[in-house]
């Protein structure tokens, strides 16, 4: 199967995009925890950081960090958690993709992750064409403050 | 209060140190998820990672991917979780610290995390000072290999 981070770098599968650059790309994951939820990935891929060049790892995290800040005043959240799983063990699919992602999740206090402390991924309802695009529209624009 | 973290650096709190370079301090968490549950620290106190300078920011997460390859090797676990918090709006106390970590958390599809997904964070006990001597030891042997 083709890795589907790789799909939307390369174009051939759709995904909101809330930021770019040279080395790394930024999309709202497509089953959100809470609204905002955005993933920060490199263009190309690597299973794990470990394996990535000191330069991109870096490039990565910078570009995690400038999110995080984004995502934060896009969304009005309090907090935040930045999530990189490495977890080889589990099979490949649309929900575990092999290819480096740091989540960055806003969180609040009374949000529904902490609602729904049964479940370490709560569930998750794939949000409107609609909804999708209004959080990227506000991402979009705390980036160019 | 003064900072935990911060007085881990200082030498003046006492924690198992796995591995230090001019930036950074990689720690065992004082309450572990799982054996082998690390942590990666800036020495100098920040809030947040969006408040890092560059430089300082790279250093982290490269000692980040150095300890999670380490990690890997000293508990034979097939995997890992990278996680970073910033939750400022929970009250600080031993368990909560207000001082930039990156949680390094050896994870297998049959951990106690999976197990006990009953709680984002699960009953943690406090290892003996044995346990916790073992474990560093074999971190930091991973390190030199």
């Amino acid at each position: 199967m083709a890795c589907a981070f790789c799909e939307i770098v390369a174009g051939r599968k759709k995904q909101h995009i809330v930021a770019e650059d040279a080395h790394t790309l930024a999309i709202l994951d497509h089953m959100p925890l809470v609204p905002g939820h955005t993933l920060v990935i490199p263009k190309k891929h690597y299973a794990s950081i470990m394996e990535m060049p000191k330069e991109e790892l870096c490039s990565l995290i910078l570009h995690v960090a400038k999110m995080e800040k984004a995502v934060l005043k896009a969304t009005g959240a309090g907090g935040a958690d930045i999530r990189q799983h490495y977890r080889p063990f589990l099979a490949e699919s649309e929900l575990k993709v092999n290819h480096v992602h740091f989540h960055v999740i806003p969180r609040n206090l009374d949000d529904e992750m902490y609602k729904n402390l049964l479940n370490e991924i709560p569930m998750r309802k794939m949000p409107s064409e609609a909804e999708f695009g209004a959080v990227a529209k506000k991402i979009k624009a705390a980036l160019g403050k």
